[in-house]
């Protein structure tokens, strides 16, 4: 955490300095704002986190809901979200009152007695260890609560407004603001219209989402329903994994079991079969009772007493996905003005613990580009990348969790081997823990030319943490940890054995005017602005000069004109991140984007094909608004 | 972190439900009160928050103050403080935002160039890696917030009554209250004189503590004064270690840099000299400009541009102790119903990082005491531990910092040896991490007869954690970790091999009546309201079954009589604690203090020895108000 580079800070560190928007922030939502989010759950708060680090940007985020959710919802948080809180601050808080997930066991219909279950498999929940953060179980309410202190702590300081309810947009013709209906409840019943002018409108509203409504963007997809009970309980059991999350499948039916945070609850998803085509809900009112005994049966010979019950709730899921996720024609027609994210794109089963994680991931990815398009650092081309990327990764996405769910429901006795559940399990674990997605080549993700050179960092794929030590302080340090989500660009310099290509590379990194660093370098601003630019030395931390390295990587910040010294590493010797990342020790440079992304490879001698890779995704300093472009 | 066995917890966990005091804490300060605490420094701080832990007791703590220290003052925080502050539940948070000390650099003179300063000595600052806690720097303002967080989190819920001044106090006739005259400041400079009434008064009141003056202690030790002149500073320097703490001796003076949080300020202790007897208080008119010169020319031939400068003081410290830590007498004549914690008792340089831990530590060793006395748990005789063993501590440290103070104003060219510093320093690393203090043989302390059983946990040393699984949920936990700073013992039950031994005593401890769980039972209250017995097997996590734990292991908590599962652990594999603590596999017990020392370590057939201890030291849950005895 870096802070007093303005002065001294006399309070808690992680309220930043207020400022543009921030600074005298309305209560009321004003007539014209930059960007209005429609729904305050996980992928709409965590949007609104993002934008918040853009204090030029007006950011509003409305929903229906009178105030802050307290119950029920998503819970499972796989590494990769963990990974996402830590950039924005709070991952080893959630953590610390989270379950954490460290074995799945399965159970099935013991053979010798096929009424009674007994438990098939035990497996570790990461055997290969993808991740330095856990798998964990938390309420969405608390993610919530995370996302909305990393918002007004944030120096544009967006806050929700509860009790505003969409009602439906208009996109106006190029370059005019997108006209907006909402309608706001006061605590006291009463309701008025509003109407408001925003430049980008993004639906964070839900299965049912009104804003995907209003760009006539529907699902495609099988109209398959398949119902579920989930309940939170308090309960007395002789079950004896009852604090390891199971599946279990019995003569009686199948259930999901999820401990919870705190040690005492425990959620369990019962399964109710598939919805016949005429059911129309009727499903929905299955009765808590009925969730209790089927549970009870499918639990037998263990005892299941529950004593209280912290939220229930019978739901109907389809595998579908939107066919786009914004309001832009194919082709250079139209730019995107309107974005919708998470469950308005993609509806699945709860079961493979996804849900709320790609959501946030959707608005993960949104985020960045819409913060760089408004404060002018970037071409609005740019938002384009946004459904492009997204969409693949929800239809994988579905795919898996049709698997998933269909080997599930099927039951233990219908499949050819007992362990079929465990094996797809630990198979997909990777996908499972939010891993897998990988973006293809585009405006901000490069070839595969140099890949060879840091094999450890597959482009596309997100930028794996190793451990180096800083060299100012001496202190092992998790590499990736120091990438904050404020909307920068990293670059990652891996030094050659005696950095002189690193010193060669870092001197026109600094000076040359076809440098991507100078030429978004704005005159009244920090050099790294833009670009967070670190050096990771191959020699011991004490067998190098701070003050050595290349002046880039120790650029003076803040109005004292104070260095940072927090950008220059060494290699951990105990844990080599060249050897653990297999990277060329004849040095590279890895360009990170700032949803942590890879977005290439590339040798210190391919200078013109960095130049070449930002003049495409990121605007000269000098022009003012490339949005209108 | 448990929570939820009383119900669904809507929001953060980290606030406990109020409860007693808690439930309708009045704005102003009662007529009376069980604990008055006069100051709230660190001392003050801790001790408060240790005390909201107890519903019963009402709590208040006053502070001349006006409001928040914003600040200055202390900010070495020592392994063993992080290590109270996991108990208190913020470790993780505060180590975010410290700065950690990784290696100490020695600076010296250079022999070919006299004039000129060169690195002598890197040392690894906790070599022999006494503890999983970082030794760390963070601003006192900081620390005091995270104890008032934890304080009004807290059952209880105090909180600080600023602009409040201490004036005078009288103890009563055995058993009357402490007559205490306040004075109350409001915002507008109006004051107004009160009077109540503390069953007990702690000053934390600092070194010139006035609560100490009105019980008529005094210090006793060497007058003589040594003056540094310290700053916090932004600045830049070419000095290639201003990221690493350095003892710096040099032809013009001594300098001890730390480099402070957030990466960028540092502090500095700049040695101003001996003070002459008829100095009177002059030496505290040195100005800024003279201290920054005097740096500069330390550090020569490196240079120290001073751009801000966020706090700065000069103070002149003798090293002195208080012959007695309260108002007793000697002798079982008067129990002590006032009491002096921290810089009130004991004074000392700054430079061995220690004043504001063992300040704490005071608190620490108190709160629980008083907690017990007060809430009926324990006879008030208790309370003379406290003088007893914090005195000796603070000679203790009153030695250390003469030797290190000397040998930091004496400067490198008198030294025999030019490593004299560094080698003081690194044979000194457990001392100065707070790990040295071993309270002897007492009410609550027990003798050495089966310390062989666990040599690894010295008996009247803290209770140094080590890894284990967690057999509920099959994670990697540290079994010190859960002991919260709640006021309850600890048994730790180490199971012998086939854990026969262990059931028997299991059984004994939960239905003898003999039992000191059993004995301090309230038949209101949960079985592990007075202590918290836990279970280590030798096996492996997934060959125990957990609910064949025996049952006090498993105790039922709360109104649903939810079983708590977090009580029962197996060795880990990778660091098996019977090996790191040397731990005879046949079984033993060992006893830890609320404080987190090793009060006894017993063999499972010392049921009479372990009766005994806890005959002496706590009440039977009958007896309903054993402090007056």
């Amino acid at each position: 955490m870096q802070f007093h580079h303005h002065g001294y800070v006399p309070t808690d560190p992680r309220l930043q300095t207020a400022a543009g928007a921030g600074l005298a922030r309305p209560d009321e939502i004003p007539d014209e704002v930059d960007v209005l989010i429609v729904g305050a759950g996980p992928a709409g708060m965590l949007l609104a986190a993002q934008l918040a680090q853009f204090p030029t940007i007006v950011t509003r985020i409305v929903e229906r809901r009178p105030g802050r959710l307290e119950i029920g919802q998503a819970d499972g948080i796989q590494a990769r979200t963990v990974e996402t809180f830590q950039a924005f601050g709070f991952a080893e808080r959630i953590a610390e009152e989270a379950y954490r997930i460290s074995e799945v066991n399965f159970w099935a219909p013991d053979p010798a007695h096929p009424s009674r279950i007994t438990r098939t498999a035990r497996t570790d929940d990461d055997p290969a260890g993808l991740s330095e953060f856990p798998h964990l179980v938390v309420n969405q309410a608390r993610v919530l609560d995370y996302l909305a202190e990393a918002a007004s702590n944030a120096p544009a300081r967006v806050s929700v407004d509860y009790g505003v309810e969409f009602v439906d947009l208009t996109v106006g013709a190029d370059g005019a603001p997108v006209e907006v209906e909402l309608r706001e409840h006061d605590p006291a019943g009463v309701s008025r219209t509003r109407r408001i002018r925003a430049r980008y409108v993004v639906g964070c509203d839900g299965a049912r989402s009104r804003v995907r409504e209003s760009i006539g963007r529907s699902y495609t997809g099988g109209a398959a329903m398949h119902a579920w009970g989930v309940m939170d309980v308090l309960a007395v059991t002789d079950f004896p994994d009852v604090r390891l999350k199971c599946a279990i499948q019995s003569q009686a039916g199948s259930i999901l079991l999820i401990p919870r945070e705190g040690g005492f609850l425990v959620r369990m998803y019962v399964d109710l079969g598939d919805v016949p085509a005429h059911d129309r809900g009727a499903v929905r009112s299955t009765p808590l009772a009925d969730i209790v005994r089927r549970a009870q049966a499918i639990l037998h010979p263990y005892t299941l007493d529950v004593r209280d019950v912290a939220w229930w709730s019978v739901y109907e899921v389809g595998h579908r996905v939107v066919d786009r996720f914004d309001d832009a024609t194919e082709g250079e027609v139209r730019l995107p003005r309107v974005f919708i994210c998470g469950d308005a794109c993609h509806t699945h089963s709860a079961k493979a613990g996804q849900g709320m994680n790609v959501s946030m991931q959707d608005a993960f990815n949104l985020g960045w580009k819409l913060g760089s398009v408004l404060d002018g650092r970037a071409p609005a081309s740019l938002l384009r990348t946004y459904s492009e990327e997204r969409r693949e990764v929800a239809v994988d996405l579905i795919e898996f969790d049709k698997q998933w769910s269909s080997l599930m429901a099927q039951g233990a006795e219908d499949a050819d081997d007992p362990d079929t559940l465990a094996t797809f399990y630990t198979s997909n674990a990777e996908f499972a823990a939010g891993f897998m997605t990988r973006y293809r080549p585009s405006m901000i993700t490069g070839d595969d030319a140099h890949q060879h050179l840091a094999a450890g960092f597959p482009i596309g794929k997100r930028f794996r943490s190793a451990p180096v030590i800083r060299v100012a302080d001496a202190t092992p340090r998790q590499l990736g940890h120091h990438a904050r989500a404020d909307g920068r660009w990293r670059l990652y310099a891996f030094a050659d054995r005696d950095g002189s290509a690193l010193r060669e590379w870092a001197g026109w990194l600094r000076d040359s005017a076809d440098s991507p660093v100078r030429r978004t370098m704005r005159p009244d601003a920090d050099l790294d602005r833009v670009f967070d630019v670190k050096v990771v030395f191959q020699q011991r931390h004490d067998d190098l000069g701070l003050l050595d390295a290349p002046a880039v990587f120790l650029p003076q910040v803040g109005p004292f004109g104070l260095t940072d010294y927090e950008k220059v590493y060494a290699a951990d010797e105990s844990a080599d991140i060249f050897d653990l990342r297999t990277i060329d020790r004849s040095g590279v440079v890895v360009v990170v984007r700032p949803d942590q992304y890879v977005a290439n490879v590339l040798p210190f001698s391919a200078r013109d094909e960095l130049s070449a890779f930002f003049a495409a995704c990121l605007a000269s300093a000098t022009r003012r608004s490339p949005e209108r472009e």
